[in-house]
């Protein structure tokens, strides 16, 4: 039985997220189904981060056993070839057999694109913001986030979940050009955290509400407390630590 | 009567091309409608460079008269806000009556995008090139297609145009990363130009040609002398200048 780690590229566009669901494609499903045509088993594939509908991955990191002796190499071109267009498998390799793709990850970095300008040709994945943002304000309610803190007030409701608490080790937002770039590194992520803390920096940015209204809701812990969330497709997973 | 000059971006993706069709969506056909909703009035849409189905623009330049009287900055705001997603204005000024887009630009920059690794999120802006690339050869075949020469090896045929002349005052590979770009600037281009040359040059860099071929090629001016076209996905206008 071996271990094969996979490194993981998609367009989470035309997805309902990582994870499978009842109705509608993932990508767990899409690779789940396509290692069965190529080693004629059922595996189960397990992912670092699931991911929701519409955001994407850079670097997604999964893994599952197998009972097949085809070769690495041939499995991973094998991928490639038989994937749909909007997934990409960038690397595979046998692990140790323990490896856990989510429970051994130590640290995952997601980052959010804000474009300043309306753009056509990256419009699904980059979110545009007409408003002008004051993005040292943004970066004051970001550094307010490090450390580690219950995020209730900026997640959605998760019956799976015991806990809110997430050690945040990084979180900027870096401006080049028109473009945006908020990078947060964590621990873990809730659901719709980022997307959450993204919605909630920019009503900071453009004036909305103040940093220290920011600070009071994060402090108060109820989930009431965030503005709108950000839309997905602004949203990476860029890559995960062991 | 108002020449109004815009600086337009678009996915070519969904588009048969730049110009209208009697079947299909063109990005002129896509403009001169929503500027019909807006003015009320029929108006014709001029293009610097009348791209195929599936390129790209990054700096496309298109100019129309008008007889509204419609501020500028509302235009702009109700094209952006009218246009489908794929498609956005940039820039809009007014210009004198005389400007054309076509005849007056004194040059057009396309670039074209090759990948060498396979890739889900850019997989609509890039060709992925999975052979080894000598990128040094391929610059020797772009150097010698710089200066005022005939094109007939590297065009499709275009019963409107009476010769293949064209003036290239720059054509280079650049390395960066996994991705190469290929840039070429010229006072005109013909009909499938720049795929034919990327097709061939690509040819000479995976070896398939030497570089001598590639030039005695082009020197015998007879289209069946070039190789495979590059896929439309990876190429963009990137400006015009006039």
């Amino acid at each position: 039985m071996r271990n094969v780690k996979l490194l993981v590229e998609y367009d989470g566009t035309e997805f309902v997220g990582w994870q499978v669901q009842p109705n509608g494609r993932s990508v767990q499903g899409v690779l789940e189904e396509t290692l069965r045509q190529i080693l004629g088993e059922t595996v189960h594939v397990i992912g670092a981060g699931r991911t929701d509908s519409g955001v994407h991955a850079r670097g997604q990191v999964a893994n599952f056993h197998t009972e097949s002796s085809l070769d690495l190499s041939s499995l991973h071109a094998a991928l490639n070839s038989l994937l749909p267009e909007d997934v990409v498998v960038l690397a595979a390799e046998v692990v140790d057999p323990s490896f856990h793709a989510r429970y051994d990850a130590r640290e995952r970095v997601y980052r959010y694109y804000i474009s300043r300008t309306q753009t056509a040709l990256a419009r699904q994945f980059t979110w545009f913001v007409k408003y002008e943002l004051d993005v040292g304000a943004m970066n004051e309610a970001a550094r307010r986030i490090v450390g580690e803190q219950e995020f209730t007030t900026f997640c959605k409701a998760d019956p799976e979940r015991d806990n809110a608490r997430v050690n945040v080790m990084f979180a900027h937002w870096h401006v080049s050009g028109t473009q945006l770039t908020f990078e947060i590194r964590a621990n873990r992520f809730l659901r719709g955290m980022v997307r959450s803390l993204v919605g909630s920096m920019v009503d900071v940015g453009r004036g909305y509400i103040t940093v220290n209204e920011f600070i009071e809701s994060f402090e108060k812990e109820e989930r009431s407390g965030a503005g709108m969330s950000a839309p997905a497709k602004g949203l990476f997973l860029e890559g995960v630590k062991y």
